[in-house]
């Protein structure tokens, strides 16, 4: 099935059945999320993968009370960079030049002009800019899980310091920022599974400029 | 091709060489964009189709002067609400609710809820938060021009200010985003297209939850 064919198929699975989903699916989408571009190649986020039924149970509360959470097979957690450091550039770049087999210096310009910018920048800009390249690792994700027909929930609705705080991530310089639960569909107990796909029109999507 | 082959497929194209893409392919991606889920499916965001040539000529300096930008055969440029109003999303509930047949007080509860939490965040919040939302349809653009074997180029190099000017953007509501250069590789020109793609290895990137 074609990526169109594969957002058609999926949905903001609302219950879930508590089936496992098989390793290779969950190593597929997360390879994709892996794969996704981000702004200058830094990926300022990582992604955590909860299985831990216990752990599942403490993280339900702070994500309202979602029955996904616990119903899905796996839960994944975006997690964004809380700040941009010029280590952390660095770092990044210097993998890049080496494993492409380019002199160490080859990105300083780039570097220096792209710190420049982002150290005027503030704390909050960082962490929402971190973010924004997250979203897009997420949508990659949920696309590789339609087309593996595994269900999932993008879910924002969630306290994110209290998980933050559940899950040390202050300590690792990340901040959550979306939920994904992976899993099955239960056929009977989901009140959207029937409902339209609604979208804004394409009349009003796509826009002429005018100048 | 699977998602996960176009992902390794696509890249950062550098140097595009001017050809134009079949219009069935532009509407392809579009609607991949169009497609994605969002935030309480509000959708905040919409996207500009710029072939003009005049009129890419006048973007290029504001986009660091990226030949992408005249040399692609469509720029799409990502634009999210600068901010939400009860308005704004009352009128994507209703419209929701008429498409699929439900009585327009089915989400009163819901839009309160909602409004009640966004009421309560900066202008600032508001255009950060719709801006990600641009980011998870920006990702599945670039899914579908790799799809459709369409090279495109993830930009956040530009003067969102002087591109909202110059396009009435504000007089909209809206802010530009992202911009994404649509057409074909130059083949001979790309420095890029030779170079190894460089991720955060998997041990890095996925994480085991401490708690």
């Amino acid at each position: 099935m074609s990526l169109l064919d594969n957002l058609h198929w999926r949905y903001a699975t609302k219950k879930m059945n508590g089936e496992t989903i098989p390793e290779e699916k969950l190593n597929y989408i997360l390879e994709a999320a892996r794969l996704a571009p981000s702004s200058s190649g830094l990926q300022p986020y990582r992604v955590l993968v909860i299985s831990d039924p216990e752990l599942k149970e403490k993280i339900k509360p702070i994500a309202m009370g979602q029955s996904q959470i616990t119903d899905a097979s796996h839960l994944l957690i975006f997690a964004a960079w809380d700040n941009y450091t010029e280590n952390k550039i660095d770092s990044v770049f210097k993998k890049t030049l080496n494993q492409r087999g380019l002199p160490s210096n080859t990105m300083d310009d780039y570097r220096n002009n792209l710190w420049g910018m982002y150290s005027q920048k503030s704390e909050e800009w960082h962490a929402h800019h971190a973010a924004k390249q997250a979203y897009i690792a997420f949508g990659l994700a949920i696309a590789a899980a339609a087309e593996q027909k595994v269900d999932a929930t993008p879910m924002e609705g969630f306290d994110p310091e209290a998980l933050d705080e559940l899950l040390d991530l202050k300590d690792k310089g990340l901040k959550s920022v979306l939920l994904l639960p992976l899993g099955y569909w239960d056929e009977n107990k989901d009140w959207l599974v029937n409902m339209k796909k609604v979208r804004t029109s394409k009349e009003e999507f796509f826009m002429e400029p005018s100048f």
